[in-house]
């Protein structure tokens, strides 16, 4: 179940030597077609890595033949040479495949900041060119992985046709998009207007409400290419629901995976006025750092989570404001109502339901606690 | 130096059992006049304590005879009881006075969502009127304390008048207000529409800046009050300097006491297109929680920095962002410039300066970084 699951592709992951530990650290996914129909969504960070500013380029033309991805260092802010880096990166790659550099898209993932090797890049992109294979994608997901304790991968049947997929990443989850480098692949056949619709549709219900610690990447990439060699084309509305399925598998994965987090927090806002207004105050919730520190002590804090209700714009009367924490409503109209001491936060998962009282919308956002482990994986490490 | 260092004032601070380890929880402050001119900032949080709804109230008709605060419960999500309670407290210590409760404001501090021992905080009032006197600012400052270390006071002396405070906070610094309650009494005579102007452009440059965690308490109160009993009728522009000095000082104490912060850190950001973009900026940067653990690991990682920038609507472009941290230009132009390691993060001290290159404005923002300790502080105990 990973990204050669459809027909029409094949990948590879290899050790290049840009991890210092000798782990697989260069994945490249080959779309033989017959069809080369894509879709990308990019992070709305506006300092954006080399890959990034290139990929985005390239998928204007809504073809792409080959993805090239590497663990290690995430070229980013490294000005016009970086650049240069990810362009010669992309040539490598058309030369072997004898396509164009224009049809090859590029992620990177690691530390902001300092060059790639280039050498040991290119070298690992012609081993990868000849390790490329039908079952290549366990190696190509393990190769992206930097944090991440698993490899992360899916595979929906369609009708008539599969999606599947491979994602990383494990810190900076972030609003917009997770952090993360994500790629999934079908074997139907899709129109580019449909591809990109249903990716945008799928990211905006998952990777979207995802806000693990509310850093945003400036390299998230998430890609969707379309072999059509199951010669099946399916209804955009059936697609964009088992694309969106898909998402939603590789974000739970990526929310259980954050770094050092102990819960996995689901807060869901009810009684909304609009969708926007139940995302606000749920985000609201997922990035203030008292309540998440209080969940990670199993305190049941309604207090923090309505002082972080009331920073938002979203309509609604401070007295009408409900509170449940796994299903034990301790704050009713504003005020302590259920005892917190029926409330078990013993286990990994954790419910937050706020009901608004305002309208008829609702939203949930996925998060996680604020560990001591946490703190300890991003400051003794640069990452 | 603090409260009761200006004339025309007493004040007292009393172990009333609110707290239950039998610590000062009660403070009285009362202006024996000649004038009863006040001022009063409160939280932008749209869920406001009982005392918060009440005190605004009371700071419409810009006269303040005396102000109770409590430690031990901030008598907040506490519903109509909750009101009720602070409105009998107001009303005791206005018997007491032989004033209106109209003219007492109320602060509370502590845990959300419990109501307070009304018996003992009325007890207390008693105890607070008989005990206060010209001596008693310290008292009242230490009365307030909840987690912090250290009891907060200031003096500044005008020419002919004197300013004093007091404050208390030390975790949920926020932005809006840093959490806290602060009480600044002056012996100047002041117009009332001098000392709202004074006190809000005071915390708008100090408290207003300071952003330790990003979470914006229910009860934060800043008051100011005149006693007049100099005589002496400073100049507005004058006045609104020394009290931000004033603020400042208590800012800086705040922010030095933050739960479990090993560094205090001024982001300064230069060369924005306006203030607000600067501000923008800066704050940030100090919520990014991945830039707080790297500050905490002593790790320069001006790539969490630069990715900060790039989530917020200021006006710069990516490849002209410079930053330095303790002096050392260590990005030039978004991309990696003057060696990392020879910047010094050792020290408690961190000024980070970040040049947009988009125009003349200019703003410093305050934090600290993402401890250990502050998880633990966070999580292991209710507030």
């Amino acid at each position: 179940m990973t990204v050669t699951s459809p027909k029409g592709f094949t990948a590879s992951g290899v050790a290049a030597g840009i991890k210092t530990s000798g782990a697989k650290d260069v994945a490249l996914v080959v779309n033989d077609g017959p069809q080369y129909t894509a879709a990308g969504v990019f992070t709305r960070n506006r300092v954006q890595a080399a890959p990034v500013v290139w990929s985005r380029q390239v998928l204007k033309e809504q073809t792409v033949r080959a993805v090239i991805l590497n663990s290690g260092g995430a070229n980013a802010c490294t000005g016009p040479d970086g650049f240069a880096d990810t362009h010669r990166t992309a040539e490598h790659v058309a030369e072997g495949l004898s396509i164009g550099a224009g049809h090859v898209a590029v992620c990177s993932t690691g530390l902001i900041g300092e060059r790639l090797p280039l050498d040991a890049l290119l070298s690992g992109v012609d081993k990868g060119m000849v390790e490329r294979s039908v079952d290549g994608g366990a190696d190509a997901a393990e190769a992206i992985m930097t944090t991440d304790s698993v490899p992360k991968t899916v595979e929906v049947s369609g009708d008539g046709y599969l999606i599947g997929g491979m994602g990383k990443g494990a810190g900076m989850l972030a609003p917009g998009l997770a952090t993360m480098l994500c790629v999934f692949t079908t074997d139907a056949m899709l129109e580019p207007a449909t591809a990109d619709a249903a990716l945008r549709e799928a990211c905006r219900l998952t990777f979207d409400r995802l806000d693990s610690d509310g850093a945003m990447s400036t390299n998230d990439t998430v890609l969707l290419l379309a072999s059509g060699a199951s010669g099946v084309i399916p209804g955009t509305e059936e697609f964009t629901r088992q694309l969106t399925a898909a998402c939603s598998d590789i974000a739970t994965k990526l929310l259980s995976d954050a770094e050092g987090a102990t819960k996995e927090v689901a807060i869901t806002v009810i009684g909304a006025a609009s969708e926007d207004d139940a995302v606000e105050v749920g985000r609201s919730i997922a990035r203030n750092n008292l309540v998440k520190c209080a969940l990670f002590g199993e305190d049941p804090n309604w207090g923090r989570i309505l002082a972080a209700v009331g920073t938002t714009a979203a309509a609604f009367e401070a007295d009408r404001l409900d509170v449940a924490i796994n299903d034990v409503w301790i704050c009713r109209g504003g005020a302590a109502a259920a005892d917190r001491s029926g409330v078990d936060l013993s286990g990994r998962d954790i419910a937050i339901t706020v009901d608004l009282h305002a309208g008829g919308d609702t939203a949930t956002i996925w998060t996680n606690d604020l560990s001591h482990a946490y703190v300890h994986e991003n400051s003794a490490y640069s990452s």
